[in-house]
């Protein structure tokens, strides 16, 4: 589902790599759709577990528990040859239209990931690494979001480059000028 | 194929919505991916039909008209009540693990699009309107790419926020700074 998204997964293909008789599915699940909703709260359960150790990594000043929070993702990228990528973007662009359930799953998800990081800017803030006039729950927003195209970016080019130019400007440029 | 994806919809639907008698869809196209690049063709073609009047307009500086060409696609974006979206993003994530061509298709239209960008950024430069030290080329894409996610993330909060936080974030704080 992560390669090839929810349409082009089949029930058969997923019981077959599973190793579960055919049938047996809607024992498990009354529908495909609340299987995806199983697949991304798994997801997203995974990711929390790689994550939060780096955001309660307190030995980390705030903001670099932020940037090196996207940096182990774009490590994981690398491991998979720039292939796969992130479910939650995968499905945002493929279900949002089709799916209200998917939707509202992806928007909890995307919501919690982004209040993870706004917490980090807070603290940021407070220890003026970032300008106080910034409003940190729409900078954690643009900060997920605008990861969530450079993985898109370098999902078609196959390369990281386009992740590692946004650890660039947003570390080392954007966010890094605090000449107030 | 711009709301359900490119395996969510099929030949038939597709001859249906163009009223063309079943069976003759192979006289036009040889796969329904030939297809698919066809589609990613015209989306371009219209693209810069709308863009193109942005890009050339001498009347504001540059780097305005960079600002300028993003609102009009969110524009667009609100006109579709936030669904859609855009054909580029939607495919890049769908379709670049499992067909190379429409990957390669996609990587040559995102980057004529960050190529136009950079022009502009360049004689931005040159007016001293960005930082003389910032990449350009990178910047455009970084531009693009962030963009893109600002629109998967409307599409799934069906509000255009993000998108007007990204045009925030990047032309009244990132690139609004140019205490040189």
């Amino acid at each position: 589902m992560l390669s090839r998204g929810f349409n082009a997964t089949g029930v058969e293909a997923i019981l077959k790599q599973a190793n579960i008789p055919k049938g047996s599915f809607y024992n498990f699940f009354s529908s495909k759709e609340e299987f995806g909703l199983a697949v991304i709260d798994k997801f997203v359960a995974d990711r929390f577990e790689l994550l939060y150790p780096i955001f309660s990594d307190e030995s980390l000043p705030p903001l670099e528990r932020v940037r090196r929070s996207f940096e182990i993702l774009i490590e994981c990228f690398e491991g998979n040859d720039c292939f796969k990528g992130c479910l939650l973007g995968n499905l945002s662009l493929e279900m949002s239209d089709v799916s209200e359930n998917v939707r509202q799953r992806l928007e909890q998800a995307l919501q919690i990931w982004a209040g993870e990081l706004t917490k980090l800017l807070l603290q940021a803030q407070k220890e003026k690494a970032i300008p106080s006039d910034m409003n940190t729950e729409m900078l954690a927003e643009n900060l997920v979001s605008s990861f969530e195209g450079a993985l898109l970016r370098s999902k078609v080019k196959k390369s990281p480059e386009t992740l590692r130019n946004f650890i660039h400007f947003y570390f080392d440029i954007f966010l890094a000028r605090k000449e107030e």
